[in-house]
């Protein structure tokens, strides 16, 4: 009879849960998917490879009883009250030691309340972030897992066994306690909104400044991603320029719409490390760009009362070159307020999260992979309590060396009028950070000036009030 | 025993409780002043205007019966658990009909909570906004008062009294239902926030782009304060240049340390219109800048390694014209983020927040006040409902008079390196307002390519997902 119970179970059969279970059954693992849709449980069964051992059950409590002692399972359904749905269900069909995870975008918050909840009946919660998109499921995604280190042991071999690989690494590491896997999560997604925006910018920059067409896109974001731009969403760019639409004669990025989506996860970074508080501006106009997207009527009337950007004044090639330039360093931008932000709330909210590893797991799978994943994992091989990457002489040395043509882009794109907040937050936030001393000592006078709030001075410690203007 | 009963109540008797208390009194109406540190109730007394009705007393029940029914009292308490407290403390005491006002700066959230608390205890609960520091407490505050209408016919007299008054008109009005008036606050201390910022960023650019020293600096903002910059903040700026320190032979702004502090109202915003969601992107970056500000020993030594800024190649007179446009260009940008946040609240949230009266009431007495906002009133004479004041000809007739000096501004702020968030914001903000089609098209290929989110396209309505690069 223990031969016919299963090594891991899933709980929601979408397409991300369909995946990674086929996945782990790939990797020799038996897996059963639980799901009420008998469409979900059959499409399951049917994709599975032959050869491998994966069932599909509409009823929870069977699929329970099916799996191996100490229980390993997953769900992934919406995150919010469905997982808490979930929990209750699960419940009275579990045993102390039994591991549950939740594999989806929660909020680290919610994360942490249901870990101590189910700690309290003996039962280990974890919360894993995964990334890679619904091909990434199926064939190796990056895997943030946190909560109990006990707990990661049961699954590790698991999880090793379905990640990406990179160089034979597993791009899965235990990450944290408690919610450090959705923080970790959550962080990625805030910079793969940064990424995203500072790819569209560099679009405009290209087509709008510099007239390319579709077909020279495709090149231009084609032969970056062979370089140092070398990443999964500037691979995924050249592609999109060259995708043919099946309605009309053109390409389809023409035809889409510019009001841009979003599930939340870069608002909420951008929320929780003002809560921090901890700088990560890019992602904050990553979000800000989606929001005005919407803004479709108000864009057109505005249009017309303010009119078009004008041209820029330099040659093609000079302007493609001086664009990779820019891209290169706001990428860079991006990670380094992304990883302090990790930093930061690994030491502000207890959950020890190890950078190291972090950048590690990013290297593949993820949406944010890149190869300068490479260049950070070198960088905190020097210093493992790394503050801020822009600190490590490596990166510094990279930063430097495309400073000057993104000073160049932001320049004349801000003399033409191109949007590029995010090339611009990434510059400001770079000229702040190598500022000794800022002028905020103006805005503490202000303050203190207007509302009694004081001051601190630079020459004795203590904290002062003037009556100003007396 | 009717004439020894008092106007109004005041629970808190810190420096802005106490102030307006005072200049109720001042009005011509009795007041009475709750503390329980006698000291507190002394300096009340003492500091009354001779012939004024100023009584202070150290017993809540005692002070809640002396007030004229249908009471009306307020209280100026730190935001969070201690209003609650109070709440708490007070219910035994009020009587149905009783008016409660909270004047400090709660979040909205919890005065929604509360209004509804005490609405069904028929207890009338106004959140109201209060700006101007402790000089407006006393001689004329900026007043936002939200909650039941009928509440705000029984304070508006003294409101109306003792507001701050441009042209005779009280900078008080009624804004709007339950949350509003500390919703139109906070929007305030966000707008606030931005200009601060972007003075600061134009005292960099004087002071270390053009070696302006605090004399010239002073000279130059008390020019400006008499031009179309005239406000509040440019005032005082101007003032604080000219502020001897009493401790070194210097200026006290040279001592004053550049960590700046923050009580969070500005970070409310940000976090607020994330989640509404609107863009106010100048507001952001004045909230991250202040963090940055906290990270000294990094800046310091991210300026070992990077350097610092170049020189900025006009003659000083030149800058200081296209400074004085470029910060009169960033201000309007920050009203216009601030009000279509308030213009999109108001909505969304169901407040009814009236903005022509909204521009009014800042005219005066408040932190932000500014000649800017007489343009403001006209634009919402000409349409009350109007979505952004940019879609106003005046004030797009005033932004394109200071436009190319500000690109000029940025461009050499980014070429030389100084760090302007804001300017950046501002500028980056207003063209991504004026792209009829956005970039953001590329966003949504992305979404959909690794994430099956789907798109809408710009020819036919539906929702599409491709399968890329097949």
């Amino acid at each position: 009879m223990a031969n016919s119970l299963y090594d891991f179970g899933m709980i929601g059969l979408g397409v991300m849960g369909r995946n990674l279970l086929l996945n782990m059954a790939d990797h020799g693992f038996s897996v059963i998917g639980f799901d009420k849709d008998a469409t979900k449980t059959g499409a399951l069964e049917s994709a599975a490879t032959p050869g491998t051992t994966v069932k599909g059950v509409a009823d929870l409590a069977t699929m329970v009883q099916l799996l191996e002692r100490p229980r390993k399972l997953m769900m992934l359904v919406p995150a919010g009250q469905p997982v808490d749905d979930v929990i209750a269900s699960l419940l009275p069909l579990l045993e102390p030691g039994d591991v549950v995870i939740d594999g989806g975008n929660s909020h680290y918050t919610d994360t942490l309340r249901r870990v101590k909840y189910l700690r309290e009946k003996n039962i280990h919660f974890m919360g894993i972030g995964v990334s890679g998109g619904e091909k990434g499921a199926r064939t190796g995604p990056s895997i943030m897992p946190g909560g109990d280190q006990d707990a990661y042991a049961k699954v590790k071999p698991m999880l090793e066994a379905i990640a990406a690989k990179v160089n034979d690494t597993p791009c899965v590491a235990y990450l944290g306690k408690e919610g450090a896997g959705h923080y970790v999560k959550m962080v990625h997604n805030g910079i793969e909104y940064a990424i995203m925006q500072l790819i569209s910018e560099a679009y405009t920059l290209l087509q709008k400044g510099a007239g390319l067409n579709n077909d020279q896109l495709h090149e231009v974001f084609d032969s970056w991603n062979k370089g140092s731009l070398q990443s999964f969403l500037v691979e995924i760019t050249a592609d999109i320029f060259n995708q043919k639409d099946d309605k009309t004669a053109g390409r389809l990025v023409d035809m889409i719409s510019d009001k841009a989506g979003s599930k939340g996860t870069g608002k909420w970074t951008s929320q929780d490390a003002m809560e921090l508080p901890v700088a990560v501006p890019t992602i904050d106009m990553a979000v800000a760009m989606r929001t005005i997207s919407a803004y479709k009527d108000q864009r057109v009337a505005a249009e017309e009362i303010y009119g078009d950007p004008a041209a820029i004044h330099v040659t093609a090639e000079m302007w493609i070159k001086q664009v990779h330039d820019a891209l290169y360093f706001a990428t860079i931008l991006s990670y380094a307020q992304g990883l302090a932000m990790l930093h930061e709330a690994s030491r502000e909210l207890q959950m020890d999260i190890p950078l190291p590893e972090v950048v590690k797991v990013w290297r593949g799978g993820c949406i944010i992979r890149s190869s300068l994943l490479e260049v950070f994992t070198q960088a905190y091989q020097q210093n493992t309590d790394l503050a801020n990457i822009l600190l490590d002489k490596g990166v510094a040395y990279l930063v430097k060396s495309v400073e000057a043509n993104t000073r160049s882009v932001v320049a004349q794109a801000a003399t033409a009028g191109f949007p590029v907040a995010g090339f611009m937050s990434a510059l400001s936030y770079f000229d702040a950070f190598r500022t000794g001393r800022m002028a905020t000592n103006l805005i503490q006078a202000q303050r203190d000036y207007f509302g009694a709030h004081t001051y601190q001075r630079i020459d004795m410690p203590g904290t002062f009030h003037t009556e100003w203007n007396q």
